[in-house]
């Protein structure tokens, strides 16, 4: 690990730690307009490889990306009760387009629910049309007044999935499909992050569900962050949108619709559930640079060497980068640390003469000289191990911060570091008001055995409550 | 070709029969804002496969992806004259937000020139920084008083690079080379279509540029589409925002810029570049699906055949689509062919008794029986003969719509239903006039040799002049 840390350490200042890794990491930079948010190419690059990884998921599960507009009639917006209250304090307005004062106010998007409820309704006619599968990969805005780069900001990049199903059970299965087969599965397997996956109590559901579930996450200071969420919404936005089929005994039925969603906010759970320290620690599945081939002296045999350790990489479908570069070979270590790339391999002249390299694991730190001619089948191997390990430590440290208490006085002792595991029924009401009150929340309940209840009309449910981001 | 087409012919009302191929191949849809569009899932696919290709170009010729916001301060607009001018009578302006009236209104970008060059002048100090090289995927709006779907939208889709160099020579070659090995490579080699690649002359220029750069397409009805263009901004962006660099020699000194752009409106080339009357035909290499299988008539046998097929095809990397589907064998065929599917393998019961099946090209119509054995190895070298056959009857179609005039009238008969070509100081000032009178309008300027020339100052230079989207 980095010997002199550029960063505000972990246990001195947490959130501070946070902003720091953002900037020296150059991931994002805050925008003119309050709230909004530049991505910097590295930063993007990590979102392009969260993109790609839950896209591909999304289209086995059978949903088609389409594009909705921005630009939503504010009359749209009432059309479900409340999901206009859920959204109104964050709306941005668009009074004046083209030189002119609009007739009809027009909102930017918070959401795209009522739009493609809209577009539903006119593409679905009879039982045929159904199940409707769609995505949408787009910027969405909810006006922030206390805005933090990646986890909150007043626009932000998403994905939003929107289904139309002939009924309850098909809704409800194909909801916690992407939960589990999405979202949970990608969390798991590409961000190495272990979750609890649960619904939301009535009082954290969307603006309009029936049903809410989570993927919730743990930070490296003993918070929950929301990964993603998935939402039956009954037949609420079919009854305000009009979206019906016809049966194949020829009636006119509603529709059940689910939504789901993940957003930008998951570059944040990565910093924060994985990084120490020397800055961020980036899954190798993850990783859009998963091995920094590093040349230690700018001498040109060893430039050489770094270039065909390079390509040998490349060529056996490892994502790496070369660095023959200028500056102090110190000073560019400290900042492939801090940018959290998983594997790197120095090249310098004295190994070099003995036919080996350095591979420096950024995880533990770990030195491991190794044979220029054993690298192109170790380093693949190696990335997979150091998958794995980040899993267990982040699973590791989960568990240690997991507590079972059996009261409301516990369950907030066990907030400060962590989460709280409790009886629901301990919870539900009073309770959940005295936790918020501390600035805890109930981020999900399940069975005992963990599994996803259907309700939290279910009894014996326990809850995971938490200090959240 | 379909013998009962759906759609308006061509030769009768051109773009009444764009509208029909958008609707029926289920491309796009009006949004509820005036001008606004959503695009369908089939519609994005095509425009997802056009992304991709020109991702990978964009990111060979070393430009990395950032992500900027879709709010811009007014303020900032007003930094470079030309350009608030030029954007000015197109601009949605946000008034309120958070539930209150803002002190500075903000302008949904129609470009991100502006604030790009806010942060280039904070991130570039010294000239080991340069050339920066950015691109960014987003949506962007500008009011359209007469929308037409994928060709004229409030907002639409685009990629749009923005690139900061030390010298003149360095900025002006790399936007030449975006023209050529992204646009260009891009146009021809994936979307089959010929281009003139030239200059703009002054009154087409981008606003704020120095000189601009265009693929110009020509339609099948004879009008030209801009494709995609490339800006030299020399310094008048840098000098706005301050874009400087330390030299080696410790001078402060200004950096030259370039922006470059393609969008949805390449949906709409695709479409009026290569539809036919029984409408769209997808180039095999930009399909999304490049194959379809389809069931004659639904048997158990002849299922089973189909879905091996396409598992066969697929695993040769096809992209490939089964249609077992409900519903007549000749809707379901039309309906294929509105879609513009390459090529059709059909799989019936006579056919499959012999071991065969029939291909049916979609550009030719022409019916291809052949051994099932044969297909893995056939289809795809069939689907790179189509490809070159395309671009062949484009560019044919081109030429023969190409007029060499010697005058402006001339040039205004040739426009009726193609480009002319004719001596640029033939054209420069009146001339230039009296075509835009008549809705025709220079599209780009060439050397004789049809090279790119330095300036419109060069002498002896020729002007393509048509119609034009």
């Amino acid at each position: 690990m980095a010997s002199q840390s550029v960063l505000t350490p972990q246990d001195q200042d947490f959130p501070r730690w946070y902003q720091d890794v953002v900037a020296k990491a150059e991931l994002a930079d805050n925008g003119p307009v309050r709230g909004t948010m530049v991505i910097r190419p590295y930063g993007y690059a990590i979102w392009e490889r969260i993109q790609s990884e839950i896209d591909t998921r999304i289209k086995s599960a059978g949903a088609k990306n389409a594009y909705f507009p921005l630009f939503i009639p504010e009359s749209y917006l009432s059309k479900e009760a409340e999901h206009v209250e859920g959204f109104s304090p964050e709306l941005a307005v668009v009074t004046h387009a083209g030189g002119e004062r609009l007739a009809e106010p027009i909102i930017v998007r918070p959401t795209s629910e009522t739009v493609i409820g809209e577009f539903m309704a006119k593409w679905i006619q009879s039982y045929r049309d159904l199940p409707l599968l769609l995505n949408q990969w787009a910027n969405v805005v909810r006006w922030e007044l206390r805005p933090r780069l990646f986890l909150r900001s007043s626009e932000f990049l998403w994905q939003e999935g929107h289904t139309a199903h002939a009924s309850h059970d098909d809704a409800s299965t194909y909801a916690k499909k992407i939960q589990s087969e999405v979202y949970n599965d990608f969390l798991v397997n590409v961000l190495a992050t272990p979750t609890y996956v649960g619904i939301k109590p009535p009082s954290e559901r969307f603006a309009g569900a029936m049903n809410s579930m989570t993927c919730e996450g743990m930070m490296r200071d003993g918070k929950a962050l929301q990964m993603a969420t998935s939402h039956e919404l009954g037949q609420n936005f079919a009854k305000a949108f009009d979206i019906f089929y016809q049966s194949e005994e020829g009636q006119a039925e509603l529709c059940f619709t689910t939504s789901w969603g993940s957003s930008t906010r998951l570059v944040g759970g990565l910093i924060m559930a994985h990084g120490d320290d020397a800055g961020l620690i980036v899954p190798p599945r993850l990783a859009p640079v998963q091995v920094v081939v590093i040349v230690v002296r700018d001498e040109p045999d060893v430039t050489t060497a770094a270039e065909t350790i390079t390509k040998t990489l490349a060529a056996a479908g490892v994502r790496v980068e070369l660095d023959n570069g200028r500056g102090s070979f110190g000073r560019r270590v400290t900042d492939w640390e801090i940018k959290g790339v998983p594997l790197r391999v120095e090249v310098g002249p004295r190994d070099l003469a003995q036919g080996l390299v350095t591979m420096v694991r950024r995880d533990s730190g770990e030195k491991l000289p190794r044979a220029l001619a054993a690298l192109a089948s170790e380093v693949p191997a190696l990335l997979e191990t150091m998958q794995d390990d980040l899993f267990e430590r982040a699973l590791a440290h989960r568990n240690e911060h997991t507590h079972d208490v059996a009261s409301i006085t516990g369950a907030l002792e066990a907030a400060r570091d962590g989460f709280a595991r409790l009886a629901w029924d301990l919870v539900e009401g009073d309770g959940e008001r005295e936790l918020n009150a501390e600035a805890v929340s109930v981020r999900c309940l399940q069975r005992r055995d963990g599994s996803m209840p259907a309700s939290d009309e279910e009894s014996d449910l326990v809850a995971y409550v938490a200090k959240s981001y």
